[in-house]
């Protein structure tokens, strides 16, 4: 990721050699503010309170907390609370476990005392490993948009996305991003409708953010736009990440992407999701299954904004009672292909692939 | 409509007998402020600027804007300034040329001096008609949320609408919240899901506050929600009022009705359109040809609400590049029926009987 000339990931080791500096993503668009976690509890904090989002870069933090778990106490009662603690952060992506499941297998076998330096080691592997997953994504939705671009000379390619699935929920590249990156690289005239994704925005505050740092054309919209500019033509296709995909292809996402999948198919518009496979869960055999996490009202009785006088500041918009749902399912028939590692697979192609 | 124990409609005659006492709707849910239009260019800034909204009713403030005009010069060019005028503050809702159509009519024909009385009189007998057809559309409507209400024995119907369709869009009772209003009063058990409508706000900021002066539970939800709620059974029907509807029952409503009209159609929850029949437009074929207002971005990338200190202020969200369509169309094929002043009908007699 590109901040400024800087090049960045989401996660990186600390100066100090243990901890771990992110991005306090609360902070955004309006300030770059990194942030170092020392210990299992503040890895835990932070993916709970949404510092870090994303569910590869959650997975990727909840692999550090789990090493810093081992620092504080490296016996088998330390990683079972770890394992737990970690885990109960957020209930809908399933990266977390998957991530979790491989730190376990990295160390349990070992002896105490081997066990924090082969955790650090795993945990690096597993950035590594997703900064390659965003990469191949990336490659191979390029073609996509080739294609697209091919069949719209002298225009710009409409992309719609939702919520965030840049660099800033990964460790690097991104997932529904990641092509958007490559394209716009390689010369292909790419501009990106934004849902603004309430009730945090991250649309707004991230997604528009990221591209803009990176040059890509982009404008936001609300989240209630863009089955109306589906319907005016001015969508030529979709790609959303995802948080957990089950055994038959449904796919569970920030909330509204549902409707907006639901909009793409009524009108002919292709809709992609990205993801590595590590988002894709065996063990459930649709999307019914899938813990939905319910999110305090505030999120959507609150909002933070910048003041005329620059100081930014949390206003309230309502005192009326409010429910907040943070994922929905889109089922598997609305959607178009999955952008993975291994290609641009149909939902069998993936499900085979899977099996 | 009840605010506290008072009983009001939404715009009235002023006291000084000649100008029109509305709310600023703007200042809603913290302040309740009455204002008085005293020229038919208020008026038209009043409808412009959004203080008052809602297709019946701004038929209705401009019909006291073609009112006030005639008192500053009751000649045939004033006559047509102001229709022009009037006319062009806002174009997607037909109930506006509706109105100014009968205004123009009730006075073409008469000499000058007699115009003002003339005028004023059709105004105010617009205004009444107004109230009837919601009373009518409420006595309507009633019937399919009593059919509901039995077959869930011991339980309230939740019902889900969009943007704001209540008293304060209409001139009293509302069009899609009549029907709920009437039931709850005949103590059905209802539940109101208020979509928030982004970018306005209208449901979380006109319609929660509305329905909590009436007493009548209500959540507000994200404007992405809605689909959610609908998988997981828990929306037994939507109700949404309409700004335009074609001449083959396209739906012209606040942006983001289409997203819920797919996923009620999806889930197979009912959808229903509540309308007088003044905002039928019998002249265009179909809503592609409805034209769809764009509002500024500043209304995506600021938003309004009150600081902890008590004060209310403006926080901008985002500096980025955004866009703001404030309609979509909805097709005949997702509507279940319309509740119009003439019954419930189905999307055909509906057209059978207007033309």
């Amino acid at each position: 990721m590109k901040i400024g000339d800087q090049h960045h990931r989401s996660i990186e080791l600390a100066e100090n050699g243990w901890g771990v500096r992110v991005i306090d993503q609360r902070k955004l668009p309006w300030h770059l503010v990194f942030v170092t976690l020392g210990s299992c509890n503040e890895t835990a904090q932070a993916i709970r309170e949404m510092w870090v989002r994303g569910a590869p870069l959650i997975g990727a933090v909840a692999a550090y907390g789990f090493c810093l778990a081992l620092r504080e106490d490296a016996s088998d009662q330390s990683i079972e609370r770890a394992y737990a603690a970690l885990l109960s952060t957020r209930p809908t992506a399933i990266n977390l476990k998957w991530s979790l499941d491989r730190m376990l297998a990295a160390v349990a076998s070992l002896p105490p005392r081997d066990r924090i330096k082969a955790a650090y080691a795993r945990a690096a592997d597993l950035c590594d490993e997703d900064v390659a997953l965003c990469q191949a994504i990336g490659k191979h939705g390029l073609g996509l948009l080739y294609t697209a671009a091919n069949a719209k000379p002298n225009q710009p390619i409409n992309i719609l996305t939702h919520c965030n699935a840049g660099w800033l929920a990964t460790v690097d590249y991104g997932t529904a991003l990641a092509p958007i990156y490559l394209a716009h690289d390689t010369g292909i005239a790419v501009h990106v409708w934004v849902d603004e994704t309430r009730p945090r925005n991250q649309g707004a505050s991230l997604t528009a953010w990221e591209l803009e740092q990176h040059g890509v054309p982009h404008t936001i919209i609300t989240d209630n736009a863009g089955g109306f500019l589906m319907q005016k033509g001015k969508v030529d296709l979709c790609i959303v990440g995802t948080d957990r995909v089950t055994s038959n292809g449904d796919v569970c996402n920030k909330i509204g992407t549902y409707l907006k999948a639901l909009a793409a198919h009524d009108n002919g518009v292709p809709f992609y999701i990205a993801l590595p496979y590590s988002t894709f869960d065996p063990n459930l055999s649709n999307g019914n299954a899938i813990p939905i996490e319910e999110r305090t009202a505030n999120e959507v009785t609150q909002i933070t904004g910048k003041l005329p006088d620059g100081r930014i500041e949390t206003v309230t918009l309502t005192n009326s009672p409010a429910a907040n749902p943070a994922f929905d399912v889109t089922p598997a028939r609305l959607i178009t292909a999955f952008i993975t590692e291994h290609g641009v697979l149909s939902p069998k192609e993936m499900l085979r692939r899977a099996a």
